[in-house]
């Protein structure tokens, strides 16, 4: 079997699984946001009374935060009684940060584990060789019922990257180019496996972007094998006691697939679809009115580490606003304390609190006709940052600076 | 002839005014927000093809930024536009705060000026010597047309505040107490003018809260004679060609009010006006569920180090959501350097981009039914932040703080 295969089939007690069997896993953690906790909770009352594990659910607000209408407002209001009533320990509605950084951050995600959220985001843990995928509110007032699910076993796609990364391209290049590969609906209900040199390099900031956007190319789950970098970070919150799942040595896959780091220069996914990927110089020179550097994709330290290095002693264009959201309130202050958040200041973007932002367009930073964003999140679909006749790119953290300092798509090696 | 009447006489061309008396005066600066220039702008097209001086008009964005849904960001490119056709040079549409905030802060306010801006809150200027007020849209595009409009000369009160302001007591009290003894309507069309020695010895930071909030007892304008403070702030600015207006011996003065600061405790602004002023022993024990510190009353340094003596050590009370916003990107910087922000960001403040915030109500943070806040702000009326039937307390920072501290107000001496 290979890595999703072992950890189906041990969460719902099972010797062997294999693609296409119907399993029902339990489910180690399962997570809800403020935009999606509501309708959750509402179908989980006509269910139960009480959640099956009340220190199994994570709870975080982080769509609309501060509340940007008074439905986002009653929205949180649902969300706070529920936590009393329910006992609800594991919450983060406090402006702690984006679900998909606080979870790892709090010590929520272990190696081989189950996790669901209501967010199609939830893929993002499997850089920790957890299982975690996206359910919907209804599927997901089931698991806060009953702490079970049921998944169709996946088939697998196996992604090999060998290779080293070359300065200014990152692992959201890597797998801007794999969905390009494999397009939009390419691994609809499939898993990916990472595997190969360049991914057990990568560090865990990096290994979350990739794991994060495998939902773009419809897969159901994305998976590493823990490196060096995952263990420190798991010790480093006191994670001891977990097991690493490893594929068989006759694990099988539907397909293989093989990408090389070396040969790889900064990718942009080009309006409306992220599969519409180009090399940069193929976007150099288009006109921007905002530069987005954030999101549970791309908003962790190093992002905003690569970004700063950019930036340092550059001012933004004019005609042009950068609006930097750190992922987490800790990488809001990791990125205090080193100077960071300085810089961008300094250099006139604008340092919003940790959250999504305007990924999804419902606040701080919604786009009217013609206006073009050039951003670090995870979708460019039409409509997406608002206006229908608006436009979103989506590029590494590197290649957003670089573009709102000379406010047109630019390659940083041109700063 | 008071402070108000000989700068609109000076301004109006006239050796001698007095109330009553309708003058044309000559604008010095003329400013507008994203919320007010479009309209503005729309009104003026229909009077003329250019400004009567590019560099007289001071365009700022504050009140929805980023834009929170695409007619704010509709608004936003209408100014831009006319940033670009008019060659208006100065504009702060990069986030840099709130305009009652960068318009000292940038040099545009000088003593003895006449200052006039779309936005109720334009009085804050009076702090420095200078008649300022707030014009309707409609009004301020004739005086971008034109570089001129009328007032009648207000009649004038004289506020003497005597004695020395006690630990946890700050201007925001002193004003709030004003408000009180004068009535939302007290003041209406009237100048405030402040003397004594309380006043002296303000801070400018201190100054312009009281001055910012002659308008909630329906002041024209409130005025102050620049002191030490003030001349330095003006200093640091590069600015040293002006001249300070004092009040002749004989001024006149519709009414003397006297004010002892000595005995003044916290003051709380209660639900849904803003005289509505309690001694802060009335009220402490009030739940509250957000607590918001910014805006152009309080968001200054000052108010930030006030609340951040507090907040050092403790945290927010994990019913509240504590929201701050520093009133300008300078601020912010200076905030981070000083640890302040990091005092905030330890004690689970969210710390959002310098702006307006939910101020009134049109996003971050905006409140549904039952939900109470305590803010810095300068009003409470019905529905200010959201839901008719949420409540807003008006307080000073400290405050603020310590009421997000215990989940209910509280008087910071007891923190």
């Amino acid at each position: 079997m290979n890595i999703t295969e072992k950890i189906l089939a041990k969460a719902s007690g099972k010797d062997e699984v294999s693609p296409g069997d119907t399993v029902d896993a339990n489910i180690d953690v399962a997570m809800s946001h403020d935009g999606t906790s509501p309708p959750t909770i509402k179908v989980f009352e006509k269910l139960s009374d009480k959640v099956w594990d009340p220190e199994k659910i994570v709870l975080v607000f982080d769509h609309n935060v501060p509340a940007n209408t008074m439905g986002s407002a009653e929205f949180q209001q649902v969300v706070r009684d529920f936590i009393k009533k329910q006992n609800i320990t594991n919450h983060y509605i406090q402006g702690e940060g984006i679900c998909h950084q606080v979870l790892p951050e709090k010590g929520h995600v272990i190696p081989s584990s189950v996790i669901v959220g209501a967010d199609s985001h939830t893929c993002t843990y499997g850089a920790f060789g957890a299982f975690s995928t996206g359910l919907g509110a209804t599927d997901l007032a089931m698991v806060y019922a009953t702490g079970k699910t049921w998944f169709n076993v996946p088939e697998s796609l196996k992604i090999n990257v060998e290779g080293t990364l070359q300065e200014n391209v990152y692992s959201k290049d890597l797998i801007l180019r794999i969905i390009k590969e494999l397009g939009s609906y390419g691994a609809t209900y499939k898993s990916l496996e990472f595997h190969g040199n360049t991914i057990d390099n990568l560090s865990v900031d990096a290994r979350l972007t990739m794991t994060n956007m495998v939902i773009e190319c419809g897969a159901k789950n994305g998976i590493m094998i823990p490196n060096k970098q995952t263990e420190e970070y798991l010790q480093k919150r006191g994670i001891k006691d977990y097991t690493i799942t490893y594929p068989d040595k006759d694990a099988e896959y539907e397909k293989i697939y093989d990408f090389d780091a070396d040969e790889l220069v900064p990718q942009v996914a080009c309006p409306h679809n992220v599969d519409n990927v180009k090399d940069i110089d193929k976007v150099e020179g288009t006109t921007i009115n905002q530069a987005v550097l954030g999101s549970c994709t791309n908003g962790r330290y190093e992002d905003l580490e690569q970004a700063a290095r950019v930036l340092e002693g550059n001012t933004v264009h004019e005609e042009v606003q950068l609006l930097i959201f750190p992922a987490s309130r800790k990488i809001y202050q990791d990125a205090i304390d080193t100077g960071l958040i300085s810089i961008f200041n300094k250099s006139n973007a604008i340092i919003c609190n940790p959250g999504c932002g305007p990924c999804l367009g419902a606040h701080m930073g919604v786009m009217t006709d013609d206006m073009t964003c050039i951003s670090t999140t995870n979708r460019n679909f039409l409509g997406r940052m608002g206006s229908a006749k608006s436009y979103v790119y989506l590029s590494n953290p590197a290649v957003v600076v670089a573009s709102a300092i000379k406010g047109e798509i630019t390659d940083p090696s041109n700063i």
